[in-house]
């Protein structure tokens, strides 16, 4: 039997732009659970060797991923800003988490195949395509919540399974 | 100007085969400068929370890189194994770093494009395609490597800058 066009496109391709964003989400979903798993006040307070707590490496996170993705589909561009600060509550990082889940969703759909090895100066600074831009997105969080899970670990407290997505 | 099947195939991709493997070996080009960046004593014996000093987790990713890039490539299946001790020697690690760095490269330009949706079970227990089971790997060094940025900051090293490959 012939495959069709379609058929060929997804065979042929280290992954597919549904993949890509199957595996960011995924990997945003983990750190919502590390986020969850954090107590509340070590979220805000708690930090090692002179680093962020990990409230402020979930706001970096929220600052990159809905604006990121928001200006490669809209090609237009704004200014990285490290965000507003929720204030004290972990329950609105994760509503803020849900949304940028909902933002990153409706965006990502807006970008063709095509685009994906377009040039860009995402924020106005960070120059690449825009694949490398969005695992520039996934491996900054990676790293970052590599950092929570020692946070956890220092704290005595189980964080999630890494291989959960 | 008509585009030939093989530039039209370049730019409807994600990503390469050639750009995975290049975004593969920034990242272990990065770890290795991790590894570097630990005194020698610390890298084998200083931990955080109870979990693995550094030379632990990296001869973890020794055990995957090479053996399951070369399980992808030939097919044959292995066990997983943590590998072998290298002893208190940075610099075998280091050594071991460099020739699984070839081993990688020679192994994967065997893999054609076709195969990287095919469905594996990696070390005869990890499912899923070639792609996800190599982004596997490349996850799993950016969350370790995390971890030794904390333990370098906790030793009052500063690591290398995250974004340098």
């Amino acid at each position: 039997m012939m495959k069709s066009a379609e058929q060929h496109a997804r065979v042929a391709q280290v992954l597919t732009p549904e993949d890509l964003l199957a595996h960011w989400q995924g990997h945003r979903k983990l750190t919502r659970r590390v986020i969850e798993t954090f107590p509340e006040d070590a979220f805000f307070n708690y930090s090692l060797g002179g680093m962020r707590p990990f409230a402020k490496l979930a706001q970096e996170l929220l600052s990159i991923a809905g604006p990121g993705i928001k200006e490669i589909a809209t090609g237009k561009t704004t200014e990285y800003q490290e965000g507003v600060d929720p204030g004290q509550n972990k329950a609105n990082i994760l509503t803020l988490w849900d949304e940028a889940t909902e933002e990153i969703n409706t965006y990502y759909a807006q970008i063709s195949l095509e685009r994906f090895q377009e040039h860009i100066k995402l924020f106005g600074q960070y120059e690449g395509t825009v694949s490398s831009n969005i695992f520039y997105f996934i491996d900054n969080e990676i790293h970052h919540r590599g950092q929570g899970y020692v946070y956890l670990r220092a704290l005595g407290i189980e964080p999630p399974a890494f291989w959960e997505r």
